[in-house]
């Protein structure tokens, strides 16, 4: 897998010169990203001339060095030639762009098993067809078609995004890079005629620069080793999950979007739940439960603690907590009560939510969320801040402080703020300090949820920890 | 309730001269909002000095006139003497944005019982207190202590905001104004010692600015009134709703927040789905709803098509439909496939959802719509958008013209489209021109459950539609 991301050399097969074509956007992308090795457009028509500042050969028996990654966004129809040509040179590598295969039903069908095939004697391993393609933070390489002025790339990071569907690469890429979240590796694979989950887990799992596993996934190729991989790394690696075609509908949607046999779901969730993997519902889920896992520690427990400017928002997730399947509202000890009631002012309210009102500033927050943190009753700490009300928005500076002062206590936490322009600013100071904060009291419950329910898995999973035997 | 949003004068009781302080803010907001009557600060404090350019006066009686509503920004002990004060001064209705009373137990229910006795004698209708008061978009009078700097305002619009809270109250506001949707009148009602839901519900019924109520409930106080006008109003002017309390433990937070006696759920849950209120789970899924009811027509039936240039997305929305009460997926008619087949390229996939691939263009979106719009077997029609896509996003202007054409058909439409800055401003877009636009599948899908549960609810209540008998 390795080579995938780290190739002394790069072929990008039907580069084109037109803006706008795939086969332009791609060598921008390979060319633009600050990838580090010998990048090689391939087209006769453009033999050479110069593509992007880059001479262009005619096929891939004329470069000048051997390149181990070939990238192809050529038609269909002529990827078993183009493969052909890949193993004549020596290319060790292939990612497929182009769709036109599977999906498409039997014809397609065909051209993908020979395309595979040709490969396969040839010793190519292959990601995709119909796919976006990969990027890696440590080399830098990456081989979207997507304009960087049309979709936002995320810095480096420990998330591993691994998608069958390019858009919803193409969505989580953005959406990570909104919020400050990095990404170490990704891999859309589309079709996956070759590389499948399984490969993609078993090399993660051992991938120094990932901590966190996202997979969107519509049918599985080798279910039960990738199950035994996340198992294996999901207490230091978790894994997170949406799965497409769970049901009738989606199964078929799923077959001629990437010819994927989705399964019976029933049997995959039993699976799931056991080896650890994290299921989302919805693409915002899973962005959620990225976004959790990857800043906060697991929490010894579910019982969740609320501390507010403004409690409505409280009172919603008071319930959704009620009807959760791992949380609970959390009971401040009698200790807890006595010094928060001894520094508050009368008016606040000591119980869960503790309600601050409105009129308080970033000094209220700090002195209730230094009792709460080291409160026995408390496992995790949810803030909901109204940065609309004047006496917190004018202290958010302070908040920052305040806030990267108690991440630093060890205590799980997650915050809620929702709001325009202002909220989403002072949102992505204190999410740069290390707490996640989500736009409604249901997202973060949600996501929550996940967190804990991973949490217990792990603890009864200590004896196969993955790593216990390094 | 009309004087409360077009009163001749309005007086702000416990005005400050300092920034920051919530006396301060009310009065900026008073005085900034465009509201064209009198404005009166009142403080014996700064009597005959000028609070950003109106001249202050001790107390209530000095006014050159009759002021018809005060807002009260002073501490909860002295609102029962300034209540006396409006009462003798003539004052008509009073905004009590303060807190302090039936949220925190015995002691503030008895102030705040006192508060409305005076209120009573006097003729007086209070909203509050306990909240962040009112806004009008016919008199532009608004009564917040957000700074608009922290809190941005929606423009005018014919929704209607009805909170208890106020954390919701400016999350809504501020959603609504990201979007583009517009707000007709606000009102954030807090502990509702006097109006409540059921006054606002009856007043908004007959408001000829609104045709859509948006309510965070935490308890009801006069149920069956409420509950009767919510049907009545209905079937022309929905009434959305999150309910906070629906366990014991969101009982219990809304106790201590608004001082409500959440009732029992399961009873109110009945006379919801009879009286047509739409229940949303969370804040989002709240605005959601509005977005959705706010900017396409009831649909038909419940049969969603989709299109789209990457089908990721699809594949979970057909998972989401699959397992919801009222959406299925559409089938087309066997004239709608063969236009289809007949108008769009061999390697498109024409099923549900018609994939156009991620080579489509503004073009071949219009192609696709043209047919589904006007096919027999659709009621909803769900384009899912990859604006990272360069032939997409490339032809955005086009895009724009095609939505807004096919919007003018009259078929139900909610799009999904899910990404960062460049997506989001196209999303801005479309939805100026009646597209809404959602982040992921499942929100799309969620709000198009309430939409037709909606539109089926009001099938059946023909007989008793609101405004029959004009």
């Amino acid at each position: 897998m390795d080579r995938f991301f780290n190739p002394n050399a790069v072929a990008v097969v039907g580069a084109s010169a037109r803006p706008g074509k795939i086969g332009y956007e791609v060598l921008r992308s390979v060319v633009g990203s600050g990838y580090g090795g010998a990048v090689y457009p391939i087209n006769p028509g453009h033999a050479g001339k110069e593509l992007l500042g880059r001479r262009c050969y005619a096929r891939l028996a004329d470069l000048p060095q051997r390149a181990q990654l070939a990238v192809m966004v050529i038609r269909a129809e002529k990827v078993p030639e183009a493969m052909e040509e890949c193993a004549a040179a020596g290319v060790e590598r292939v990612v497929i762009i182009s769709g036109g295969f599977k999906e498409l039903g039997k014809e397609g069908e065909a051209l993908e098993r020979r395309s595979i095939e040709i490969a396969r004697s040839g010793g190519i391993r292959v990601i995709g067809p119909n796919c976006i393609g990969i990027s890696s933070s440590t080399s830098r390489l990456e081989t979207f078609f997507q304009p960087r002025e049309m979709m936002a790339r995320p810095g480096p990071g420990n998330i591993a995004i691994l998608s069958q569907s390019g858009t919803y690469g193409a969505t989580l890429l953005e959406w990570f890079a909104d919020e400050g979240l990095g990404v170490s590796k990704f891999v859309s694979y589309g079709n996956r005629s070759d590389i499948d989950e399984a490969d993609l887990a078993g090399y993660l799992a051992d991938d120094a620069s990932t901590g966190l596993m996202v997979f969107y996934v519509e049918g599985f190729q080798r279910a039960r080793e990738f199950f035994e991989t996340a198992e294996r790394a999901g207490p230091r690696k978790p894994v997170l999950m949406l799965k497409g075609g769970r049901t009738g509908a989606g199964a078929h949607a799923a077959a001629s979007h990437t010819g994927s046999v989705a399964g019976s779901f029933s049997s995959f969730r039993g699976a799931m739940a056991q080896c650890g993997v994290v299921l989302a519902r919805d693409s915002e889920e899973l962005f959620d439960l990225a976004k959790l896992f990857a800043l906060q520690p697991p929490p010894s427990g579910g019982r969740v603690m609320m501390v507010t400017n403004g409690a409505g928002p409280c009172v919603v997730a008071a319930d959704l907590i009620s009807e959760s399947a791992h949380l609970t509202m959390a009971q401040l000890s009698a200790e807890g009560a006595a010094a928060l009631k001894q520094r508050l002012p009368p008016y606040d309210v000591v119980g869960n939510p503790v309600d601050l009102t409105g009129s308080a500033d970033a000094a209220a927050f700090l002195v209730a969320l230094e009792v709460l943190a080291s409160d026995p009753g408390v496992d995790i700490l949810m803030p909901v801040f109204v940065f609309q009300d004047a006496p917190l928005g004018f202290t958010a500076d302070e908040l920052e402080r305040v806030i990267s002062k108690i991440c630093a206590r060890g205590r799980t936490m997650a915050a809620v703020a929702g709001g325009g322009p202002f909220t989403r600013r002072q949102a992505a100071r204190l999410q740069k300090v290390g707490m996640p904060v989500f736009p409604s009291a249901g997202r973060a419950v949600r996501a929550l949820e996940g967190l804990v329910g991973h949490a217990r898995w792990a603890k009864g999973h200590r004896k196969v920890e993955y790593g216990s035997n390094e």
